[in-house]
């Protein structure tokens, strides 16, 4: 017996209809590629938004068709959100930090139909756009007055094309199954695989984003996401911050500390997100200035994991609570986040950190797991190492065109491609990316915990740890790091700093003092290209044992 | 073209699963029928409930049976919540303030083939079980020990039932378009008819509902519900609470004021729900003690307006910070809640309590309109007056057996025959019930207005506006009131009260001090009697005019 409820569709340009109608003038907040700040109400972004759909049906756009960018955090790209996913295409988010080929492999994979640009990809554009034969139309997210002289000399202006159109549009009826977004993994091994969102999928991620012990957004929330629209989204807030009337601060092209701190400062932001490095450069920033900030409340970190003194550098600088999340492309992004329980408070400092350093707990609509090598599903002790696997309404359950179908399991869950521990009390703590595990002996060596161990030495800003063949232990730890400007440090110093916070037989054979570490287009360290490079090298020597 | 993320069913059973796996030791408190108070954590509460799953199973319980509960909110009414649902069966949550005619006539439209019921009703459902000829099997909701005498002799009993059953429970797959719960409206006008909720339905509803701007439900959050489980699903909180890892305090049958601040006081309630007598009823409790509470955060109130007093009076007495809603079994319940937006902080008291006053704006996913007699909308003002309509993922789409089918509009929204207006701000209030309206000279009293301005007298306790019949003006107004405990008022003097505070032409012919005012099941007034028992008697005096 079927219930008898209205069967309405969860669709994306709902949200923006209802943020126009009951918070019409909460401010969305831009800076704009061609440098001024830009701010509008929901109302006057609706309007825009609905006379790009009218431009968008004027095109030719079809349901289905994969319209791309490759924008930063504007309005315009907000709009696009709305409006590309509302007439019933696809918005796929190219990330502009891959190769050129491999932007060309995406957008040729995704058999993308239309493409907009921001300024900053004019030149991008112009050299690939021979390689992209399936594009019938490429549109700059510009005025006619800053359309770079670089740019496709066919290229549509987008002003230009919503100046006439009328700010009604009715939205087709969509099916909430229906594809919404396509975003690609980062490629780090082999090639990008594509993550289809659905509206459904996107709305019931974007309601969980919103709950009080996730990210806590409602009308009184200022919200900037420091994740580029390409990445997951922004993870998806550009949806939940409208779903509730939030106040939506997008930071345009510039994630440098000056130009944060100045938005926040301005906007009176009480939420961010974003990854660990950008909150470096807004520290260093603040250091410098000597500026306070008064209105954050919330950093949510997330895309590799912070130190502790990094953790307790942040919210020393920016104010406000670091809450780790962990997630994903393929979750939508969000997996687990770390919200303080009830039964923490009063905890004493050291286990306030150590509890903030773990990446977090499970909200419902995730479904955890880790699982052993044969397949068993392990104990929530802490410590049983594992797979991590996840399921879930917002989870993805196949890749683009079938790609990569091994690591959906029989039984219904995604592999994550993490290891990880989960503890009693519901916390994830990842120890590793699969890829990059260290195994030693048959044993599991955690690089997450040794770039943690050394990361907490004054001199020491970055740290990669890779297994680089062994004839006795099969593999054994090496540590790269890079030295915080204007320090210096012994390597011996810095092993014996590593040797006194983790098992003897963790320690690195050799701690290595580098320039820098390769770092690739969502941020990450390149673990597979240090190993490659040191794939020539000699072999480390044997540490006692 | 579809996405590809998962197509996972959003079923009512993950949310306790959920709740059992991240929050086991939160409690579940209740306040027994049979005296004491019952505590249990989520893995509790999750193992019981599976036990009962099996329990039902074993009784032959089958998908889509309505199973029906003549119950307060209790544990056990709490693991029938998930059970029944669970198993992919029907929960009908009886209403036993009914007319015992009307509990048998709603069992058997709902053909009812089970019944839970709690000590208290066991009499009466000894005196109706030969009139329900489809119930297979009755349980009474205790154990041996408590069962009354009065019982039926063949009823099975709750603790015997699951003593043996396992406390694992493969949960089908369900489609989460599956009917879940069977709740009837009130039926002050007709029959009553049957609101169908889906687990879709119903899990969409329990997270707008613990979303920050409306019931901002986290793991901190201790949760009492003053509406039954019998009124909507005491407005869903049974579901949203665990959905979030809230603690939830269910406060059996005693709802008077002594009963309801022992259990705040005891348990450090933060949210309670209810209508406005039961918050009367606490605040005269306090009074008496000179008691305070300290935890007390938010008090949503609904089902009927309060008045501007009884708001202060509230605040003043509880502690924490009066939220109308609105809504109705039709709509989960929840239609609006009157949140403080940001523009709003700083505003002055009587602008505070002004805005209280209206019943609130909508959140996403709940779309609203006023439309004229004639079926056009009618503009966003704060003054045009028309019938509110809603539509929405949790509003009803048809009643059960397709009842009442005038109520939906042939473009897809359900008439809730309230009278309302919408303003600017998106604040919805409404000025009556479409039965109860008063239509003099052509145009609309609103019997609400009458009544707030009645009650702001300090010897009012209750007022109903009702109209009747006028030779000239078609219908007049009249009020009729009850007064507070060691109260006195001169008639005329209560008129001149109104008289002050409302249009000339609205001003009653006459206030009429009464003993008592008639209240339905639902705890509101029963205004069609009253129109009935002034039917006879002689039509008022022409008011001046």
């Amino acid at each position: 017996m079927l219930g008898l409820m209205m069967d309405r569709a969860l669709t994306l340009p709902s949200i923006l209809e209802y943020a126009a109608q009951y918070h019409p003038d909460r401010q969305v907040v831009d800076r704009m590629v061609e440098g001024p700040i830009h701010r509008y109400g929901y109302a006057d972004a609706l309007a825009r938004t609905k006379r790009m759909a009218n431009a968008l049906a004027a095109m030719g756009v079809k349901p289905g068709d994969r319209v791309a960018t490759l924008a930063w955090s504007t309005h315009r790209h907000f709009e696009l959100y709305f409006a590309v996913t509302g007439v019933g295409a696809v918005l796929h988010t190219i990330n502009p930090r891959l190769h050129p080929d491999q932007v060309v492999w995406v957008a040729n994979h995704a058999e993308d139909a239309f493409l907009f640009f921001d300024n900053s990809f004019a030149g991008l554009v112009a050299e690939l756009k021979d390689r992209l034969p399936r594009v019938k139309a490429l549109v700059a997210m510009t005025d006619r007055e800053h359309l770079p002289p670089e740019a496709p000399a066919d290229a549509l202006v987008y002003e230009e094309l919503i100046v006439g159109q009328p700010a009604d549009f009715a939205w087709p009826d969509l099916d909430e199954r229906q594809a919404s977004g396509l975003c690609y993994t980062s490629g780090t091994t082999g090639n990008p695989k594509g993550v289809l969102y659905s509206h459904r999928s996107t709305v019931l991620h974007a309601m969980a984003l919103a709950l009080p012990d996730a990210f806590d957004f409602s009308a009184r929330s200022v919200v900037m996401p420091c994740a580029q629209m390409y990445h997951a989204n922004a993870w998806c807030t550009p949806y939940a911050a409208p779903l509730v009337g939030a106040t939506l601060v997008l930071p345009g092209r510039a994630l440098d500390g000056a130009s944060i701190a100045e938005l926040i400062r301005a906007e009176g932001v009480t939420f961010l997100l974003g990854v660990p490095t950008i909150w470096v450069g807004v520290a260093d920033h603040l250091d410098q200035t000597g500026e306070r900030l008064a209105s954050v409340k919330t950093i949510a970190v997330g895309g590799s994991a912070p130190t502790a003194a990094l953790v307790q550098r942040i919210e020393d600088r920016l104010g406000g609570q670091v809450r780790q999340i962990w997630g994903m492309t393929e979750t939508s992004p969000l997996g687990v986040i770390n919200t303080p329980l009830p039964q923490h408070d009063g905890e004493d400092e050291a286990a306030t950190l150590s509890r903030k350093l773990k990446q977090g707990r499970g909200l419902w609509g995730v479904d955890l797991r880790i699982v052993g090598e044969d397949g068993e599903e392990l104990p929530r002790d802490g410590k049983s190492t594992g797979a991590l696997q996840v399921r879930g309404p917002w989870t993805v359950g196949a890749y683009f065109k079938q790609d990569g179908s091994e690591v959906f399991t029989a039984d219904g869950w995604f592999d994550t491609g993490d290891i990880a521990t989960l503890d009693a009390e519901g916390y994830l703590r990842l120890t590793d990316r699969a890829k990059d595990v260290i195994k030693s002996g048959g044993e599991w060596i955690s690089t997450l915990d040794l770039e943690d161990a050394i990361c907490s030495h004054p001199a020491v800003a970055m740290a990669a740890a890779i297994g680089v063949p062994h004839p006795k232990w099969d593999e054994r730890p090496l540590l790269l790091v890079t030295l915080r400007p204007g320090h210096s440090a012994d390597p011996e110093a810095l092993k014996a700093h590593v040797a006194a916070r983790v098992a003897k037989w963790w320690t690195p054979d050799e701690v290595r003092i580098i320039e820098a570490l390769p770092i690739g287009p969502t941020g990450k360290v390149l673990k597979r290209e240090l190993r490659d490079q040191l794939a020539t090298a000699a072999p480390v020597q044997p540490a006692e044992s």
